[in-house]
């Protein structure tokens, strides 16, 4: 069939056979569909929807159009976890070690900030030195002396991904349960990882507004992972508010790092252990939930994960220091307090609001080539809880000049809830969605 | 608001409001609008739909992208007619100088072949020198000579159909009621016109298979061009087997020529009569329609018709000795019967099929470049409701090559029906829609 009557199917609200989708996504890795006519089958796809069976062909597709990982030896070991994006959810940086810490291998493939949420790649680039962008055989490498490989995605992996990725961005095709979910997997899934741990994240400062949603893109993940041989657990977890205190890329290296020293705000602490412990469950390291809890609890008493993480940055070329030393770390020189306009109790901190103003901060970008700022960020003085009086700093803005202070200023507007009696205590993981 | 939220309202079913629908038009025209936001628009549009406001202001911003004729003193009496495209439709060439006769002034701007169906300007080139490209002052200089000039598009004239149509093509965006409707009125109002007949074909030889769709289409465009100020009337016209007997460039002239002397058929006599009719009493000629269905039967008794349409061609450089001579248009040296299968009553032709066949012996166009044969075609010998025993030649073939009459003739297997009793005879006007 040619381009135009695999659009014209999907339009008409058939479902597209595996020679279909595998035109199309090889049209979008070799370039032999032009970008309009991409265009016009995403947003068919968008309005239509997939079956399962066309999802898990699209994904399919999408992973042969570059290379898998092939972790050899270390394959039965072969974890990874992956969230949904959220503000001040430094996970990755805590889990990944802690998991590894406890005989994982864990090559995890991470992406940058998108939208008003923070990425892990430009979290790691705020320490010196520290190189996200290594070849497979250096991948390898690290991978057989730490366990752990924190990069970016290579050129040869998923690729077709890429060229859908951009696309959707610009022609308002983001928004689809299929096409995200066979976006994240083929990522994922071309780490040559036996076992997945999702962390999806629902609320105000989540791409998943509603429980709902978060529930279907998890089902989705996790039933479409499965098919593809790849055991996988997700849970549901909370973002209404940031995580933890901090919030850009400095800033959230040291919280990470504070955790893996048993130090860290309870909430990071008790979801990088969930997730950890998931990991390790389905790496097959623990025979039961308890025992690989008791793993991952250890590996973080024991400070296992924190020297974990201290090869991992050795490895990947960045200064170790950095784990005594937060000095060495950049930190903007400018700072400014957001005041409690009352007094009474911090109600609720809107998780979006705080990463635009992170964004406008410095911390992100607003375009694909901004050059960010390492050290701008937000500190969260008083927490979703914290008594406060009118007038005391409630969030600490940090910048490199005050136009930016400004921006943050300005979007902060009625980010900052305060109310007479203290917020319900809710936990952070809602539920958790296994295969079926 | 930026392309991309545009394209996400529509998508998310909202109507686009005035700006909204300028953007996008301004972006086609101008080329601000890549390709692809075009494409993932236009499919959130087929999908989604549009307000009947919405397609108003489409149109009226597809207008405002280029030029619109002045017919100055003779505005009053512009009118012209559009069809929604058939098999053996020569009605413009004996409608519009059967008009202009009566007094009509028609700045008919006419386009090419389109899949299976025949194009006006193809049929005119089949003439020698007859020039369908004119500048707007050669334009206007015919229209004060003759009172009729059949012409293709300027470049000036809505210059944002041309872009879209051509993308449309090509994205499976074609189908959908307010950007066909927006479309063919852009090219019809930026002639500067009073009033406005369409031709609106349904059955298995046209875009519309349902009378239901044709009816919706009828009803969008009548509503819509009268919205912008243009008297208009749509006939439903059937267009199931060919309409009378010659399909093809050179052919349909000849019977055109023969129509406009009185001895055409019956069908294209009929229905070039009843659009002929509407354009002078939309041009204010007559005082109703009994009036003007009298004054163009007297310009086809006494020739009137015949001599604007010979005045036409000389005007616009083409060899008027061919009303008189019809060796002097080119006929294709190959010629190849189709006989029927058995005896019994010829009950349908199937017009699509006879088309593309048409296409395939060189009377039309398999890719936009293509070079016409206009000597190419079908005659039909047998027309629907002729008693006919097995053997008897039903169409003839006309080829310049073997190749072409043996593809011609594969997809002509099916396409003629023959049973035992005569079929229903149908009047070829269904119904009319009038402005409401």
């Amino acid at each position: 069939m040619r381009a135009v009557d695999l659009i014209r199917h999907k339009r008409d609200g058939a479902p597209l056979d595996r020679a279909g989708i595998g035109a199309f996504v090889t049209g979008a890795t070799d370039g032999s569909w032009p970008d309009y006519q991409l265009a016009a089958l995403l947003m068919a796809i968008v309005l239509r929807g997939m079956t399962a069976d066309e999802t898990s062909e699209l994904l399919a597709a999408m992973l042969d159009s570059g290379t898998r990982l092939d972790l050899g030896a270390h394959a039965s070991r072969g974890v990874d976890k992956h969230s949904t994006g959220g503000v001040g959810a430094k996970l990755s940086l805590v889990a990944a070690p802690l998991a590894a810490a406890c005989g994982a291998v864990v090559a995890m493939m991470s992406g940058r900030g998108l939208g008003h949420t923070g990425g892990t790649l430009d979290k790691l680039e705020a320490i010196p030195g520290f190189r996200t962008r290594l070849s497979l055989p250096e991948i390898a490498a690290v991978l057989d002396r730490v366990g752990c490989v924190l990069v970016g995605q290579t050129d040869e992996m998923a690729p077709a991904d890429r060229r859908l990725y951009a696309l959707r961005d610009v022609t308002g095709t983001v928004e689809s349960i299929p096409l995200i979910a066979a976006s994240i997997l083929s990522k994922k899934l071309a780490e040559g990882i036996g076992g997945l741990v999702l962390d999806v994240k629902v609320g105000r400062g989540a791409f998943m507004k509603t429980e709902a949603d978060a529930r279907t893109l998890a089902r989705t993940l996790v039933d479409l992972a499965e098919r593809h041989g790849v055991r996988t657990r997700a849970l549901l977890t909370r973002m209404d508010a940031p995580l933890g205190r901090a919030v850009g890329n400095s800033h959230e290296v040291i919280e990470a790092i504070e955790t893996l020293k048993s130090r860290g705000p309870a909430d990071v602490e008790e979801l990088s252990v969930r997730l950890a412990t998931a990991m390790v469950e389905l790496a097959g390291l623990a025979p039961d939930p308890p025992a690989a809890e008791a793993r991952v609890r250890a590996a973080l008493a024991t400070g296992a994960g924190l020297e974990t993480f201290r090869a991992i940055i050795a490895a990947q070329g960045g200064d170790a220091g950095v784990i005594d030393d937060y000095g060495r770390l950049p930190v903007a020189a400018l700072q400014e307090p957001c005041r409690a306009g009352r007094q009474g109790v911090v109600a609720w901190l809107d998780a979006e609001q705080v990463g635009r103003a992170a964004v406008a901060l410095g911390a992100g970008r607003a375009t694909v080539d901004e050059v960010i700022d390492p050290g701008a960020g937000i500190e969260v003085l008083a927490p979703v809880g914290t008594p406060v009086v009118a007038g005391e700093p409630v969030l600490l803005l940090i910048a490199g000049d005050h136009a930016r202070l400004a921006a943050a200023r300005d979007l902060l507007a009625g980010a900052i809830v305060i109310t007479d009696a203290a917020p319900a205590s809710t936990s952070i993981v809602i539920d958790t969605v296994t295969g079926t």
